[in-house]
């Protein structure tokens, strides 16, 4: 069976804008095939917009958010299909909230993938550490659990939204491109602080 | 005689806010004793300010800039040694000033000292082969003038500020440093355009 590597997951994230496990499971049961994993997605319902799945999005805008105090600040590249999406106004306050998202909660990374493989590692040894008493049959579960809250501290796109913690930020993303009827996504963000580069 | 490192550079530069061939030439005079080339600057007026060399910059403020476009966005952490200077209405503008500047240029270094190495003997390699005909001794004259001409293509610091191309982005600095006596510096920048990552 072809391995399902995370570049792959990656490529299908950005081109269906749909969340991590999706994809991976997607891209497994299609055995690695790109274009039969989209299909097995948009049979699933999970792309919701016809067509939008493979379109690049090549358009985009930049947005950034210095908190009141001067000390924090935030900037944003958001990708979508068109120039008319990129300007308009209620998809640019949307990323001036995540910006703000991000000046408060202090994500690591933008998602999983962006999780050096160190520090998923060291995390791994330090949960195995702390459940070695359990019995052996619960850990796997326990482990994952961990892991899940790692990644939704971590995590832009797995972390609660501040200002509706009933959903992610990535949640939020797919919300807009369910909207705007096109692919959304968050290319890459840049957060600083006044003194974050001292150590 | 003590070889003066880059870093010893960057540190001297940092805790003066003099302009790198400045800093150089005094630490070589003091055989890479920092003190010494402080003292050095400050007889020869290169510090205006007394006291202000060697005093910490911890306060700071950031500040971005989006251009109207939408497509281009910077964001800046600038460095002083109060709060009263990083909140500044003039020491924020200023900033601003720069942010805009970074959007047009596109520096792509903050000094020298941030020049890859194999970027930098890439060029030297290129100009070599450019000037290769030319008679020995003028050869060395003609590849520092190059150089030098890089740098003030891709690095901040030594660009001409857009505004007034009389001036160099790190003039401007210091002469902000002077007006309000205190050691100020830009500590690092970050400029996005949309579609620059595509490769």
């Amino acid at each position: 069976m072809t391995k399902v590597t995370a570049t792959m997951v990656k490529e299908l994230r950005e081109r269906t804008n749909l969340g991590m496990m999706e994809c991976k499971t997607a891209l497994t049961e299609a055995q690695g095939d790109m274009d039969k994993a989209i299909e097995i997605l948009r049979k699933k319902g999970a792309i919701k917009t016809a067509g939008r799945a493979g379109r690049e999005a090549a358009e985009g805008c930049i947005q950034s958010y210095i908190h009141t105090n001067g000390k924090v600040g935030v900037m944003i590249e958001a990708r979508s299909e068109t120039d008319f999406v990129a300007k308009n106004e209620e998809f640019q306050a949307f990323i001036r909230d995540v910006c703000m998202h991000i000046a408060w909660a202090n994500p690591v990374a933008l998602d999983r993938d962006e999780i050096p493989d160190e520090v998923l590692e060291r995390e791994k040894s330090i949960y195995a550490e702390q459940i070695k008493d359990k019995p052996e049959h619960v850990r796997e579960q326990i482990l994952e659990g961990k892991l899940r809250d790692f990644f939704k501290r971590a995590c832009l796109l797995d972390q609660e939204f501040v200002k509706d913690s009933s959903k992610s930020v990535g949640d939020l993303v797919t919300e807009q491109a369910h909207k705007f009827g096109e692919n959304i996504y968050i290319k890459r963000f840049v957060r600083y602080e006044v003194g974050d580069t001292e150590s």
